[in-house]
């Protein structure tokens, strides 16, 4: 099958019917769904699926790394609509060979994510399946007000990202044995890819600004991720600085590919995109640095124009997608 | 793993933290787990994943079909809790060489389910994954006062059930052509296998009765869901008689295997089981019966006495639970 995950979403979306609820706010085609359970409450819900072999390897990461990246892959998910996580439900399947130990190990992976994030694992399914499969629904809320999606940046919005990107995709070559970086980057590349974080902080901090326009996470690669978010607000997009994570910079070089790739078709960085008011974004990214400590990077402009260009000697050039979509030929 | 799936839920459930938020009313070991979102009302969330080679066959059944039972088995759950259907997630994990056409049939069979509950599917994942994989999760809304968990039944109350039981395992003997039963117990046969009901009305309407003590739905065969709804209300059964399918009796002829298995350990008849007071029994029953034209059943009694026996030949003899627990030696 070889479409593009985007494309597969449009052709079921266009088997299903349009949700006859009402209440429902947002349904498929951002980060999450949101509905309305009462007059002003948003629950927000999201689901995402993790299969060994294709998502994980034991080689590179235990069990309790997998429970910890299925929990927060779906995290990130909330964090980009300004939700709070409440609970989730996991639904296991599990291959013959697999013993009670595995699953418990698993599980200790995502009992430490949810603690951290306040998230109350409320129940699941269990099955037999031909692979070790992870799938997990979250449930948060969020303030209507704030409630952002990504539908909303224009032109002349600046593109900001929570944190520099690559240093998963450094992690998972350092984790195959394929680099060997030096201390500290061996470290922080290998917490990349195994313990990453959700910025729900960061997630709730932005939604509660009026100024902040849409937003997305940044799992499948920044080039991916932000085709999407403009495709959803209908404008194009002008990169001109990606921040790059240290520990990407060196692995890139050690294996004679270049920096950028790792940022733009990495993936699972899990850091937000952001769409800020030209105006306000150095007062944000001044606040928001001191609130986390940690900075808002300017990525470059929304634009008019559709398409991802990047700003390059003095010139421009077309971006195609490079990320991670799961059914393309790579 | 040669561990019954209870067990497996208790090991996995010693792992985690217990919820944190106190708005949370239910959690692991029921149909569905149960939160507050505002102070009046309750969601309620399900999750249950289908694998092909596991639970549904394409040699048995077509991709709309499983699609139905995918989103059927997630319905009950809610019906089983009282609740009204509102909005799922679908997680699909897709196996090499499936193409597009596939998953819209398989859309088609969710998207059929789901009209007639009144369900918006809202968003969902796609994976690379060895076989073909659906995981849902569905969310529902129940008022506090009529929310029926597994945990109310009492020495005394009758067991009751919402239909006859075994034409879904009728269905799949006919379907894989070990059988060929006559019209019209064929047809009640294969639409019990392939385009089973939730009993979402029936459950709404008995979660409004103070007389309903306990309620959950019958998808493993009755012995095992009985079995669990009794270690959750910490009381035994008695069962006196078994509502069976005409399918299922004529099933059973035809292979010259008891008939009661098939009510017993046939699984996937999404029947309610429910617990009623004995002295309100006949009246709700009478009701029951002019509103849906259909029995509610009555099975036998709960009792203080632990484990399950049955009614024979003017004795008793214990009951196994023999229904399909997805990891047990069967």
């Amino acid at each position: 099958m070889n479409l593009r995950e985007d494309e597969i979403v449009a052709r079921l979306r266009n088997v299903l019917d349009a949700p006859i609820n009402t209440r429902i706010r947002l349904g498929i085609g951002d980060d999450a769904a949101v509905w309305q359970p009462s007059r002003s409450h948003r629950s927000v819900i999201t689901s995402d699926m993790l299969v060994e072999g294709v998502h994980f390897s034991r080689e590179t990461m235990s069990l309790a790394d997998a429970g910890w990246r299925a929990t927060v892959a779906n995290l990130s998910d909330l964090a980009a609509m300004g939700a709070r996580p409440v609970l989730a439900t996991v639904a296991l399947g599990i291959p013959p060979g697999a013993n009670i130990e595995d699953l418990e190990e698993l599980y200790s992976g995502i009992a430490a994510c949810a603690r951290g994030a306040g998230l109350a694992i409320v129940g699941g399914d269990l099955n037999r399946a031909p692979a070790l499969t992870i799938a997990m629904t979250v449930t948060g809320e969020v303030r209507a007000s704030n409630c952002k999606t990504r539908t909303g940046a224009r032109p002349g919005n600046v593109i900001a990202v929570t944190g520099s990107l690559g240093a998963s995709r450094a992690g998972l070559e350092e984790a195959r044995g394929r680099i060997r970086l030096d201390e500290p980057l061996r470290e922080e590349a290998l917490r990349a890819h195994r313990h990453p974080q959700a910025r729900l902080s960061e997630g709730q901090y932005l939604s509660a600004s009026a100024n902040v326009r849409a937003m997305m996470d940044c799992s499948d690669g920044l080039s991916t991720d932000l085709a999407r978010l403009c495709e959803s607000s209908r404008v194009g997009a002008r990169i001109e600085s990606v921040p790059m994570a240290p520990a990407a910079r060196a692995a890139a070089q050690a294996l004679r590919q270049r920096e950028r790739d790792y940022a733009l078709a990495g993936g699972e960085d899990y850091e937000l995109i952001v769409a800020v008011e030209r105006r306000a974004f150095s007062h944000l990214a001044s606040r928001f640095e001191k609130r986390f400590r940690r900075a808002l990077h300017r990525v470059g402009v929304f634009r008019a124009e559709p398409g991802i260009v990047l700003a390059e000697n003095g010139g421009e050039r077309d971006l195609p997608r490079t990320g991670w979509e799961h059914f393309a030929a790579r």
